[in-house]
C-alpha cells in the first residue's frame, strides 16, 4: 500500500524526492581547442548528488531505502574513484565533461535500479537526477526517467 | 495588475520561485527492520526550505510577502520544534521519515495559503516545494500544487 | 552530431543542466508599506546562479562552452555590479525585488544567447533558470524557455 | 561552579567557543582610488558570525546563554540593518570595509557583555571573534579579548 | 624525518591542520529554566569536524593518516549515534549542550590518539579542535592540547 | 597612520583577518602503501582560502587591498592549475598531500608579500593561513608568520 494522495489535477506535479551525496576524486584531460588549459591532464573532486523521484511513499513512509541508495551510489562511484578517467574502458575516447559524467553515473544508477539493487522500494522510483559539483561555482546535472 | 509576460510557448515552463529557510530540532524513532539503528530513539536538525512558485509577480514585483512567508513557516514549524515526533498527535503511528515530514509541512503550509495567511500575494502561489536537509549528505522534499 | 539518447517516453523529462555562479553587490530601496524597513536605502550581495538547460550535449560532450557562459554572465552582471539599482535606467520605477532581478538577468542572458554570444553550443540551450541568493536563508529564481 | 579542567600545560590553549549567526543588508560607498568601482554607492549582505570564547563552561554546561547571545547580536545588528552606512552617525567619515564593520560590531558586542546583557554566563567570556562574509569568496574578521 | 621548517620566531605560530568530518543524529533534553522549550525531549544532527594540529608533517608529507583519522572519528561517534544522550551512561546527569558534546568527543579522540590508534603519525599531533554544527546558524567547539 | 587600538593586555590576541578564495583543479598520485587507492593517478578540486592577518588596519580601514590579494592568489594558483602535480618541477619527488600543497601555496604567497606585490598594505600583514578543501568532508591548512 502506497501513501494515499488526492486526485492529481491535470498537469500538476506531485513528487517526492530523496537525495544522497558522496564524492570522487579523478584525473582526466579534454580534447578540443575550446577546452583551453583543460586539455592538459588535470583533475577534479566531484561532489555527487543522486536525487531519486517518486510520486508516492511506501507503507514505511520511505521513498527508497536510504542505506541501499548510499550503497549503490558508492558502488557506482567506486568504478571511477581514484582513477584517471582517460584510461577507463567505459569512457575511452569520450570527453568526460562534468555533464557527461553526470549522465554516465545516471546510466549506471538506472541500471542498478532495474536490477532490483535498491530493493522493493526501488520499483517506485520514476525519475533520477544526478548532479556533480566540480568547484564552488560550477556544476552540471542530468535528469531522466527510470523504468 | 500582474507583471506582463510574453505569450508562453506550448509546454514551456515560466516560473518564479521564492524560498525561505528555517529549522527545527526534533526527536523521533522508526518502526521497521529496514531502519536498522534508526529504530532507536534519536533525533535530527531539519533545515527546512519552503519554495513558493508562481508564474507571475504582483505590482510590487513580489511573488509573495517574504515577511508573511517567514512567519507562516515559523508558525508551522513551531508545532513540531523541540518535540518528540513520536508523541505528536498529528503524527501518531506514522514513521516520520524526512520525506514524510516534508510532506506534512507541505500540507500545513498549503492549508495556511488557502486560509489567506500569506495575504493577497498568496493567491498567486500555484505550487510549493518543501525540502528538509537532515545531514550534510542527505535531504528529501515534497513538491505539489497549491490551490 | 548530438549525443544519442533513447527514444523518450511521452511526458518524460530528459535534461542536462550546467550552472555557473558569480555575484554582485548592489544598493537599492523599495516603495510600498509591505516592505517595512526595506523601504530605506540598503543593499545586498546577490550570489547569482545561471543554470542552462539542454536535452542533449554536443560532440565534445558539452552543454555549452563554460568559459563563454561565465564571460556572458559576468558581462550581464557588470551592468549592475557596484551600483544603486534605484538609479539604473533599465530599472527606473521598478521595485528591484530579488525575484524581479532574477527575471531581469534572465532576460539579458536570453538576449545574449539569441545574439549568439554563447557560440554554436548556445543554440542547443532550451531553457534557463536564474537564481539569486540574497542571504543565507532567502533566495528567488526565474525559469523560462530560451529560443 | 565551573566545569573542572585538568591543570593546563604552559602555553597550551584550552578553549570552548560558541558561535551564533545572523545577517544584515546594507548600502555604503568607499572613498579612495584603491576601491575602484566600490567608490560608487553599492551594498552588501553581511552574514555575521559572533564566536564567543571561554576556557570553561558553567554548571549547566553552557558557555553563554545562546538565546541571550542571539538577542544581543540582533540588537547590535538592528542599529545597521536596512540602512546606508554612509549616513550612520557612528560611522561618519569612516570607510566601512568588511574588516572595519567586523571591528565595529565587535566593539558593540563587547560593550553589551560588559553591561551584563549576556547574563551571568557573559562574565565567563574571555574573547570574541566577529566574522562577516560579504560574498561566497571573501570575508573578514576581528578577534579580541573581552573584559 | 619530519618536514624541515625555518627557525621559528619567538611567539610565532607555525601549524598544520587536517580536518575530517562526519555527523551523528541524537535525541536529548536539557534541565534548567534557561533552556526554555529545549527542556523537552528533542534532537539534533551534529555535523562534527575534527581538526588535528601538528607543527610538522612526516616524510610522506602527512599530518596524520586520514583513513585512520576518519575511522577513529567514526568509532567515537558510533558510541552516540542514533541514541538518546539522556540514557548514555557516560553522560548521565549532564546537560549535553553542543559545547559539552564537543568536549566529550575531544576527550574520546585524545584518548584514542594516546592509545596509538592514529598510528605513528598520531604521535606528532599536538592539538585537537572538535567543532559541532547543530543548525545552519549555531555551532560550538572545544580546542585543547594532545599529549 | 594605522587604526588606533587600546593598549593590548599581555597575552591577549587582537587580530584582523581578511580571506579571499579561489580554486584549482589538479591531477596527482601518491607514493606509499598508507595511501591505498590514492597511489593511482587521480585528481582533486582544491578550494583555496588565503587568510591574511594583521593587528591593525590602514587609514582607509583596509587590512590589505583585496584586489591585489585576489590577483596574487590567482597568480600563485596559475602555476599549478590544470596540471599534473607529479610533473611540476617545484614539486618533484614530493607527495603533494593537501597539507603539503597548503604549505607550498603559503610559501609562494609569503614570497609575494615580501616582494611587495600586495602593495603598501602588504607590509602590515603579520600572518597567513592557507586552507585547502579537497572534498565536502576533508580539508587541510598551514598557518605561519609573514615577515
Amino acid at each position: 500500500m502506497r501513501y494515499p494522495l488526492r486526485t492529481p489535477e491535470p498537469g500538476a506535479k506531485r513528487m517526492f524526492s530523496l537525495t544522497v551525496c558522496d564524492h570522487i576524486m579523478i584525473a582526466h584531460s579534454f580534447r578540443g581547442e575550446e577546452f583551453g588549459p583543460a586539455q592538459r591532464l588535470h583533475g577534479a573532486t566531484y561532489a555527487v548528488e543522486a536525487e531519486f523521484h517518486a510520486p508516492q511513499l511506501d507503507r514505511a513512509q520511505l521513498l527508497v531505502d536510504i542505506g541501499l541508495a548510499r550503497t549503490e551510489l558508492r558502488r557506482v562511484l567506486d568504478t571511477m574513484d581514484y582513477s584517471n578517467l582517460d584510461d577507463q574502458p567505459a569512457l575511452l575516447g569520450v570527453n568526460t565533461t562534468t555533464e557527461y559524467v553526470a549522465f554516465h553515473i545516471h546510466t549506471l544508477l538506472v541500471a542498478a535500479i532495474r536490477e532490483g539493487r535498491l530493493g522493493e522500494g526501488g520499483r517506485a522510483v520514476t525519475g533520477l537526477k544526478v548532479l556533480l559539483r566540480e568547484s564552488p561555482n560550477a556544476w552540471a546535472a542530468y535528469e531522466g526517467p527510470v523504468g
